[in-house]
């Protein structure tokens, strides 16, 4: 690691220090305990899935996947890191970097999972009832107040230098695996071949990304969420959609792009193009004070236009808007909060814990507040041939290009993602 | 699939059939409702980790990862498979196979969470518990009694030979994957990349493995279920581990090889014959009304006469034996039942429910009972220079070679495990 980026880790953990202690003040505690949490056997069986860390566990210690591990903060005194570390020959004995943030805490190694004595009047934060019955009746101190949870969503939403250093590596990080997926997919792979192909460039594996990569030829384009990699390269090649990140020292990059194969209509590209132009546009519109909201509206008035533009919709693109024709196309949000979560927290609630909902005509967005310096926040326009979405306005009998479609559906869709920073005067593409 | 494993699976499932119609009659229930679980997210997160169904429910159905399904079986009636199948563009809708399996059931497409309407004499088997609150509310049934559990158990214990077929092809598929392994580490790669050349070889995912795949270079050998995968290869390559496995319409395969690099002492060579003479040599004593224990104590008198064959003990294998330093050697079982589940159940409890633990000397036998046709056991012996293990003998002054130890520590260890189906007349290699 560089020296600049433990540098700004070491400020990073001390305004931490400075906030949980107001928040302390605030709330009349103690003290504030931690837990990193820990993952849970299979039903029946004694295998366990992949575990990832409360992300407030891991706001401050670099650890992404430590389980059975406590941070407890009190005011005036260096936060105690209880680290699970078992005497076991069975696995490779927890160990820590040799870096600064060490110093930063007192650190305890714990051979057992029992967890510390705190003062009682310590809020507890995290998956306390995940623990074992009898363990948590040992645990004294008290379940943390909502608003609590809420003021540490809050902070976690301001990106600090570190942060914003984190999530800018991140993103190299993950550009390196989207250009060995790009290269695979001009080389005939499969969905499997692609994925393990971003997997060697990106250097990780598929337990530690910090979201299931979506890898998606054809028509899985389509599919926003598509779950699979088929082991079986497609005969035609119309389309892949990559929507794959990196998780450095705990923060994820979630990036998207989206190509043309050798089988798609030449209009597929142009709409690659188009969208990515969306992107961009979008982007240079970012900026403190502007309304996440707005954002996406704006987003879906470039995309009306584009969708009159290449012939998908015989009408102007206001009426494209008025007919919600956007909305099939692109059903999902403009973006959305990234940080240690990739759908970050604090996206639908402000500073004092008031909810902000998605407007009815927009239930899938997960940023409804207005822009801050910061904030590190997705930027993914969409355009898709879905054809559950699409077939309502057949039946509407709305003037589009219905030959058109029938050509793109093999093409599923396209999505481009960057991830942008916010600054006191503008953005600052983390991704560029 | 072919046809012969696909009429296989057609008798397996009329066999199951009769057995569970032959349990409800013993506990005089109407039904038994088998719930296939649900994958929970992390906590404060809207993202899952990988999930396995209960194993219950795949020895039907060969969905080894449907979740919020049900399968309830009665007497004199097809099985209804109650399957969650929402509508949603977010994901690709779960499609069925077109395979005759489908046929054996009554298939019922649910798009919510919510359990079927079940007869209040249904005995409900799985993670019942970790139903939403008002969702387990709603379900009739009774909880399964502990003994219905066990009953189910042990029929999983004895493979069918759709079962045996399955195995035998998760071996050979998995086989693919540890020759790419042997290959890139030859090719002088890092722990990811051999993993990643294993997936690409055996064409699966890592959350779909059935258990994470140990690769394990130079002393990471010696850590028995070491759970990294660096991202650097090492300068010096003594050793390889690769214990990986495939799963194939539910079933695992569990393999482990060993390799000797450029740069180990010769004798590691040696060891890593010797001990894959000592697999053989065990597996040519497995037959039915053998226990399973006695095979373990054979693996630990071959691995005396190893130690003192090749000068790592200056004494008998007697007194090896005798003074516990092939435990310090060999510290886990020799093998485990193997089946949906990689350690399957049954291994510790007899057919009436007994329990069968393991004596004190061997505490991480996973396998006590006696073997009997149509088992499928893992034998996997092992060598390591472990130095938690080993220091307590140098502390007590046995005439062990430490020279040659210190040697051999780089290497780590060795374990060689082949899957072994136990015949009316003795055992099939499903390895081999």
């Amino acid at each position: 690691m560089t020296d600049s980026l433990l540098s700004l880790q070491q400020r990073h953990i001390a305004s931490l220090q400075a906030y949980y202690e107001s928040l302390m003040a605030h709330f009349d505690i103690d003290a504030i305990a931690l837990y990193s949490g820990h993952a849970s056997a299979f039903f029946a069986d004694d295998h366990y899935p992949a575990f990832q860390a409360f992300g407030h566990f891991v706001h401050w210690v670099p650890l992404p996947h430590a389980e059975h591990c406590w941070l407890v903060i009190a005011p005036n005194t260096k936060p105690t890191l209880y680290l699970h570390a078992p005497e076991d020959f069975w696995h490779l004995p927890t160990q820590l970097p040799d870096e600064p943030w060490c110093d930063a805490f007192d650190i305890i190694r714990i051979s057992d999972i029992a967890p510390p004595a705190v003062s009682p009047n310590t809020a507890l934060v995290g998956d306390i009832n995940a623990l074992p019955a009898e363990l948590r009746a040992q645990l004294k101190g008290i379940d943390a107040p909502e608003a609590l949870y809420w003021a540490l969503d809050e902070q976690r939403m301001h990106k600090s230098d570190y942060e914003v250093a984190c999530l800018r590596e991140a993103n190299r990080r993950a550009l390196d695996g989207h250009r060995a997926a790009e290269a695979a997919f001009f080389g005939a792979a499969s969905e499997l071949d692609i994925q393990l192909a971003y997997l060697a460039a990106s250097r990780q594996r598929e337990s530690q990304v910090p979201y299931q990569n979506i890898i998606g030829l054809n028509a899985h384009a389509g599919v926003l969420h598509y779950q699979h990699y088929d082991v079986q390269a497609p005969y035609q090649r119309h389309s892949l959609l990559v929507d794959a990140g990196y998780r450095f020292r705990g923060y994820a990059a979630d990036l998207t792009r989206t190509y043309a194969g050798p089988d798609a209509p030449s209009v597929f590209a142009d709409l690659i193009t188009a969208v990515t132009n969306i992107k961009d546009t979008v982007i240079d519109a970012m900026a403190p004070n502007v309304a996440f909201l707005d954002l996406h509206t704006l987003m879906h008035r470039y995309l009306a236009e584009v969708l009159v533009a290449h012939g998908l919709f015989h009408g102007s693109a206001e009426q494209a808007l008025e007919a919600g024709i956007t909305r099939a196309f692109c059903p999902h949000g403009l973006g959305h909060s990234l940080g240690i979560q990739v759908h970050d927290v604090a996206g639908k609630r402000l500073t004092d814990g008031t909810p902000c909902p998605s407007p009815s005509q927009h239930p899938a967005l997960r940023l409804t507040r207005t822009l801050a310096p910061g904030m590190v926040i997705t930027i993914e326009p969409g355009c898709y041939f879905i054809p559950m979405l699409l077939e309502p306005l057949r039946q509407r009998g709305l003037p589009l290009n219905w030959a058109l479609i029938e050509e793109l559906l093999p093409c599923g869709g396209i999505r481009i993602e960057d991830n942008v920073l916010i600054t006191p005067n503008g953005r600052d593409n983390l991704t560029a």
